[in-house]
C-alpha cells in the first residue's frame, strides 16, 4: 500500500509537489484559504486541538508524543501550568499587552530574573534588546550592530548554517533553496567551511585564517562572524569545542565580532543554558528565541556585550517588542534555571537518546547510520536520503512527531521537550525504531541506493 | 523650568543624546539592563503598569489617554473584555499554543471568519499567508514572492515610506538614518517620490511613467511597487485616491505587481477596513499586522491574489507562524466588522479631530500648521520642527500618549483607539491644545525660526 | 528588390539576426573567426583599404564619404598629413613607443601644449590623468576618484546616458539592452530623468532637487552626477544651457561632485574645445578620449580639479596608459586651437546641416521629423523607427558612411569630421536626401506605422 | 646617504608618500600638470628618450637595461625593426587607422594569421573578439560573456589575482587597496585560495569542491573561474600543471567555465606562446593583451571556444576596438611563432635567470630567499618585505629597470625581453646581484628584521 502522506521536505522546498492526496477531513479550509507556503501541516496531515508536556491530541482525539517541539520552542513542554496560571493572572489585572517599547512591570521583571538567574551566575554581563518577537529579527539586528560598531560591511557564516528569512538573516543562510527564494542577491556576506566539511584530514578554519592573514585574499576584514554550536537544521551538525575556541581566538586575534546564534540551540537544549558553556567561549552577541518565552509565545532576545550597545535610541525598532505576555511567562519559567535539575536531565535523557540511535546505526551498518548532536538534540544521518522522512512518515502513523533536517533531509532529528517523562521518550523511541524497521524493509538496500543516486 | 524630558525624536536617531536625566524611581532598571535602542520609554518615562480601552495606568497609579494605541497596533483598545474571555477560555482548554504551522482549530477558525466577514463581502478573493507575526516579516514575505512571481529583482517604493527593519524591508523605507543603520547598502530597490513630494504643479507620478515607457532609463522594470496609501511614519501623507488610481493603471498596463502595506492603516483605521477601499483599487498583494490580532498580540498577514500564490511548501518559513492565541482573539475581533457601527464611528471621530486640529492651524497662522490625514490617523505638521516634539511632552505631562511622526518630527500624529469614547477623546483633544499653547507660549516666534535653521 | 543588408540596429541590440546575407567578396573571414559580437562591419559590409580626411575607400576601390568619422574620433578627418608626419620621425628616431606610465618626452609635450592652449586660455585648471586609452576606462577612473573623494557611494546619472561597456561604466548608461548584457546587478547609481524627459513643462531637475532636499527620499546623497551635454548615443538630445547651469548649482550646493563626460561631444565637435564652454560651467571633472589623440590612435584623459586629486600613486593603473605614439599627434593636432578658425567653421558647417535637417522635417510633415544638436554632432529623429536604419542603409549604397541613435534606433546621426570640405558636406547631404526619399516612398505611411507598432 | 628615490611600491599603494624628492630636471611638468596618480616615473624618475631591444636611454643620455618590458609588454622588445617597417609602409598607404570595428584590410590578415601560425597547429578553435585595446576590457568581456553564456551570476577568482582596474575586472582581483579603490562595495564574485595557499598540506582546489558539491555551502554556482597559470602581479606565484589539470576537470564536472587570463604570461613569455600549453589545459575563454601587438601598441582579445560566441551584435561595443596600427604589427611579429628558435631561447634563458636567483638564494639564507617562476617571468621573494624594494632602487642607478610584485613587494620580479641578448641578460643580472649585496650590507640583519615588523 502506497503512503502518499509521504513528502520528502527536500523535495517540498524544491516545488516538487506530491500527487493530490486523497482529501482529509478538516483539512478543505486550509487546502482552500491559506497560501501554498504551507509545510508542517502537509507532513503531519491532521488538526490538532490541544496539548500538554510532550503530548499533542488532534481533533479526533488521537494522540501523538512530540519529539519536534515547536522546533525547539518548547523546551519546556505544551502549556506547563505554572505558566498558564501566571497568563490567567495578568490578564485578570487588565496588564498591559501591548505597550510597543514603553516600561512595563511584566518587562522589569524579566530582565532583572534573567540577569540574576541567568547572567551573573555564568559571568556574563550583556545589555538586552528585545528586537522584535521572532529569531531572524535577532539575527537581523544583531548583523546590524555587528556593522554598526566595527563600520564593516561583511559578515562571514558557515555552510549549511540556518540563520532566518529575512533578507539579512537569508544571506547568511546556507541553503541554497532558501537563498534562491530571496530573488535578489545576498551580498555583504562571505562563507565559510563549518567543523567538518573539509574532510577529516583539514580543520576547515585554516581557510578563515588564510584569508584573515592575507591582504590580497579578496575577502574584506569581516564584522562578525555568525555560528551556531550545533547546526540544527544544517543536520545537527556539532562543532567540537576546540575548534569554537579556536574560531573565538581567530576573531579576538583579526578584531572580529563573534555571534553565537542560539536561538535553537539554547535555552538548555544541549544541557546547559546557553549551547557555549561547555566550549568555555564568550560571544560579543547572542541570540536568543524559540524557548525563551517558555510556553511558545513569540519572543527574542539580542545580547550585547556593553561596550557594544552603540545603538541610537529606536535605530532598530518594530512594533512587537513589547510582548508583554511573553515577557511575564519567561520570567517565570527561569525558574528551572535556579538549581541544576534541569540541565543533568538533559545530560542523561540526551545520553538515552545517543545511545539508542547508535544501537540503530550499529544494528544494520548498511544504513551508513552516522549519530550527531548534544544533549537533547539529536539527530542520525542516513546514506539513503530518503529513509529519514520516510521514518519520520511511519512515526507519524505510529503517533510520533519528528522531523528531518540536513541539506538533503537525509537526518532525522530528535528534540522531545526537555521535561518530556522517561515513559514518553521510551514510548517515543520505540515506536520511531518500528517505523525505522518498517522503512527499512519496505525498501530493499539496492532500490534505496538506486534513489540515493 | 527646562523640561528635561523633552526629547526630539530625530535627534535621538541622529545619537544626539540628551543630557543624563534626574533618576526616575522605577526606570533604573531599564537603563541598567536594556540596549541603548530603547526608545519609546524614554519619551514615556514611567512604568506602565496596566491598561483598558483607551486608558493607560503607571505604577504609581496616574492615568494616560492613549492617542498612540501601540503605534495603531490597538484599534479596539487596549484589553477588550471578549477577547480577554476568550484567551481565558483557549487557555484553560489547553489549547495549542505554538505549533508551528501546523493545522489548528484555532486557525481554522480565523480563516473560515476572515474568508466570510472580510474578504467574501468586498469581492476579494485572496490566498492568506502567515509569514511570521510582525509587520518586517510579512514585508519580507511579500517582496520575495513578487520578486519570485514575476522574476523581477527590483521593486519600486516612495520617498518617506516605512516598511520595516529587516534588510528586505529596510529596502523599501526612505528614512535615512534607518538606512543607515542596515550596515551595508541597499540594492535591488528604486525610489520613487510620493503623491506631492515634486509640488502642486506635478503628478509625481509622471516620473514613475517616464521610467516604465523609456526603455533607456536605467530603471530596470520593477517585480512590484509598495504603497502605503497614508504614510503614517513619513508624516501622515495622504495619497489621493485618483493618485492611487493612477498607480493600480499603471501597474497593471506594464504588468507590475502592486502591494499595499496596510499595516499601520488596516483594521480600520481610516474607516474601511482595508485603507485602500476608498479608491476602488485592488492591490496584489496586500500586508496586515498591528491590530490584526485584536489585543496586541503578534501576528500578520500577508494576502496574496490565488494565481501568484507560487511559493513552495516551507520556502518562506519562520518559528512564529502559528501564534495560536493571536488567532483565537483576531477571529473573535472580526465580529466588529459584521455591521457597519465601528467604520461609521471612525469616520464621525476622525472628522471630529481634523476639524480640532484646523482650528489650531487658523488660530495662529504663524504656526505653519497642515493638517492632514483620513479617518482616525490624523496630524498636524508645523513649520518649526520641533515644535511637534514639546507638544507631545506637553501632552504627556498632562496625561495624554501622543507621538510625533515625519521625517523631522515636525508632524504631530494622532491615533486613538477606534473605540476611544466621546469624553475621551475630547478631553484628550483638549489637554494637547493646552500642550500647544504652552508650547507655542514658551518660545518666541524668532527663536523657533531660529533652531528650525 | 528586397535590401538585405538593412539591419535595424536596436534589432542587432536585441539579437534579432538578419536573415543570412548573400556571401560578399572578402568578408569570409571575419565570418568565420571574428566574434558575433562584430557590428559596424554588418551594416557597412565592405573591407576598407585606406581613408584620407573624410573619404574611406573600400578594397574594390569604391569611395565613401564618412558621415560617423569613428563615432567622433576622427574630428580632424583621417590621416592629416602632419600628424602622419610627426609619427613617421618620432619612428624614425626609435622613440618610446610604450613606457608604462614613465615619463617621456613625448608626454611632456602633451602635457604643456595641452595646459598651454586649451586650459588656461580658458581658465580652467585641472591635473592630468592617463587613465587607460579607452573612454570607458576614464570613466571608470572618474566615478573611482568621485567616491574617493567624497567617501560617497553612489553616482547619479541621467536616463539614455552612455558611458561605456565595463561594468562601472555600464552602470551609468541608461540603455537597457546594454545594462542587460552585465549579467549582474549595476548597483551603487541612480538614475535621473534627462532635460525633457518628463514632457515640456516639467524642469527634470525638480526630481534631483526633491532627492537632495528630502533627507527622506531613500535616495542617498550622491558622490557625484556624470552628465553628457549632448546625449550622442542617447539620440542627440541637447541639454539646455540653463538646465546644465542649474545642474551645477545644485551639485555646489550639496557637495556633489560634477562629472562631465566630453569623450563624443570634445574636442571640438560643438564648436568650443569642450562642450560644457557654451553654459559656462566649470565641472570638477571631465572625461576625454576619441579624438584626443587626433588621428584616432587609443587615448584617454581624465581631468581632475587639484582639491580633488586624492589619488595614491598607482592607485588605478593600467599597462596602457603610456601611448607615447598618441601623445606626439595629441601634442601636434593641438595647433588647431591656437586660432579660432575651426571653432567657426563647425559653428557655419553645423547650422547649415541644421538647416538642411529641418528643410527635410517641415518637407513632410508626416515624418515626424525632430532636428537636434549643436555644432556639428546633429541628428533628425523619426516617428517610424525604422525609417533611420533604411535611410543610413540606402546612404550607404550611395556612399556615404551615416549612423543611426537612440533608443529605438529611430535618430539619424550626422557627425562628419569638423575639416569636412563643404563640397563633400554638400554631397553627402545630398546623398543621405535621395536616400531618405527612397525610404520615405517604398514605404507607404501606413504600413510604416504598423511597423512602429 | 640616504636615498631619496626609495619608495616601496606598496607605501605607494597606502598613500604613504614619501619626503619630497630633491627636484630633478625634467620631472617638473610631470609634477606639476599629471595627476598624484602617477606611479612608474616615480621609481624611475627619469624622462626617457628612446629605446631599442632591451636598452632604453634618458634625455641625458643614460642607458637601462629593461628588465621589465613595459610589465610584459614588450616580450619582442623596443621598436623591432620589421614591425616599424610594417607601421611606416601602412602610413603611407593611408591605412585605415581608426575604423570602428569595421572590415578592413589590417584586421583580416591578422585574423587569418593569428588562426593559422597559432591556433591550428595546437589544436585549438577560438573565434576571437576584439573587446577594446586594453586588458582590463578583454577581462570585462569574458566575464560579461561567461555570465550571459551560463545564465549566472557570480565568477570565482583567487587570492592575490590581479585582472585590472575597471569595476568588473576589480572584482575579481584581490589586492585589498586595489579593491577599496573602487569605492562601491565589489560583489557578484567568490574568492578562492590559490595552488599553495593553505599550506603544502592541504590542496586548496578542496575548498572549491567543498563548495561545489554541497548545496547548502552559501555559494551558488559560478558561472567562471578566471585563473592565471603564473600570478605576476601577485608575487610569480606558480599553479602546478597537476592543480590546474585538478581546476579544469573540477569546471567541466559541474558545467562552470574555465577562464585563464594569459595577459601577462601569454605571448611565449613561459616559453610556449599560451601558458596553459605545459599543462595541457583547454580553457573555455582566453584573454590577451599587453605583448599581442608586438610592439607594445594597445590591443587585446578575447578567445571564445564557438559554443560560447553568444554575443549578439554590438552587445559589447566601443571606440577603439579597432586599432589598426596594432593589427599591422601583430601580424607580422607572428613569424616568431613559426618556428621554435623563440621558445627554446626562452626555456635556455629561464633556466639561466632562475639559476642566478636560486644562487643568491643559496649564498645567504639569511634573505629568506624564495625563487618562483616559469620561463622568463622569474622572482625572488624576501623575508623582509622591504629588500626588494631597495634591490630595484639600486639596481635603477646601476642601469637596470626592474620592479618588484607580491602583495607586500616583497618580491623582485624579473620579465626582461625574450629577444634579449646573452650579453644585456648577464649585464643585468650582475648589476642586480651588485645591488642586492649593497641593499644587504647597507642594512644589517636585525634592522631589516625590524622594519618588516
Amino acid at each position: 500500500m502506497q503512503d502518499t502522506r509521504l513528502i520528502r521536505r527536500t523535495d517540498i522546498l524544491r516545488g516538487v509537489r506530491p500527487a493530490a492526496p486523497p482529501p482529509r477531513p478538516g483539512l478543505e479550509t486550509f487546502d482552500a484559504l491559506e497560501s501554498a507556503v504551507r509545510s508542517y501541516c502537509r507532513a503531519f496531515p491532521v488538526v490538532f486541538a490541544r496539548a500538554r508536556g510532550a503530548t499533542l491530541v488532534d481533533e479526533d482525539g488521537h494522540e501523538y508524543i512530540d519529539f519536534f517541539a515547536g522546533a525547539g520552542t518548547l523546551n519546556y513542554g505544551h502549556n506547563p501550568q505554572f505558566l498558564k496560571d501566571r497568563i490567567a493572572e495578568y490578564l485578570a489585572g487588565d496588564g498591559i499587552l501591548h505597550g510597543l517599547d514603553m516600561a512595563t512591570g511584566a518587562k522589569r521583571d524579566f530582565l532583572e530574573r534573567f540577569d540574576r538567574v541567568i547572567l551573573r551566575p555564568r559571568g556574563l554581563e550583556y545589555r538586552i534588546q528585545f528586537p522584535g518577537p521572532t529569531g531572524t529579527n535577532a539575527v537581523e539586528a544583531a548583523l546590524k550592530l555587528a556593522r554598526k560598531a566595527t563600520g564593516r560591511r561583511t559578515v562571514a557564516y558557515f555552510a549549511n548554517a540556518y540563520h532566518g528569512m529575512s533578507l539579512g538573516a537569508l544571506a547568511v543562510t546556507g541553503n541554497a533553496s532558501k537563498r534562491r527564494g530571496a530573488g535578489v542577491p545576498l551580498n555583504d556576506t562571505v562563507a565559510l567551511p563549518y567543523d567538518g566539511d573539509l574532510g577529516p584530514g583539514i580543520d576547515s578554519l585554516d581557510v578563515f585564517e588564510a584569508m584573515l592573514r592575507n591582504s590580497g585574499s579578496g575577502v574584506e576584514l569581516p564584522a562578525a562572524v555568525i555560528v551556531e554550536t550545533v547546526q540544527a537544521e544544517g543536520g545537527v551538525k556539532v562543532a567540537r569545542a576546540e575548534w569554537l575556541r579556536r574560531l573565538e581566538s581567530l576573531c579576538r586575534a583579526h578584531g572580529v565580532l563573534l555571534i553565537v546564534d542560539d536561538i535553537q540551540t539554547g535555552c538548555g537544549r544541549t544541557g546547559s543554558f546557553f549551547s557555549f558553556e561547555e566550549a568555555g567561549i564568550t560571544p560579543d552577541l547572542v541570540t536568543l528565541s524559540k524557548s525563551i518565552s517558555g510556553i511558545g509565545l513569540p519572543m527574542a532576545l539580542v545580547l550585547i556585550r556593553p561596550e557594544l550597545d552603540v545603538w541610537n535610541p529606536g535605530e532598530h525598532n518594530g512594533t512587537f517588542r513589547g510582548n508583554n505576555l511573553a515577557f511575564v511567562t519567561a520570567a517565570a519559567v527561569l525558574e528551572y534555571w535556579e538549581h541544576d535539575g534541569l540541565s543533568r536531565a538533559v545530560h542523561e535523557k540526551g545520553e538515552q537518546i545517543r545511545a539508542r540511535l547508535q544501537s540503530w546505526a550499529d544494528a544494520d551498518p548498511s544504513l551508513g547510520g552516522v549519530v550527531r548532536g548534544r544533549g537533547m538534540i539529536r539527530g542520525i544521518a542516513f546514506a539513503d536520503p530518503d529513509l529519514a522522512s520516510r521514518v519520520s512518515a511511519g512515526a507519524f502513523r505510529r503517533g510520533v512527531i519528528v522531523e528531518t533536517a540536513g541539506p538533503r533531509d537525509e537526518v532525522l532529528k530528535l528534540i522531545p521537550p526537555l521535561t518530556i517523562s522517561d515513559g514518553q521518550l521510551e514510548s517515543g523511541l520505540a515506536r520511531i525504531e518500528a517505523a525505522l524497521e518498517e522503512a527499512v524493509a519496505l525498501v530493499p538496500a539496492g532500490a534505496a541506493a538506486g534513489e540515493a543516486a
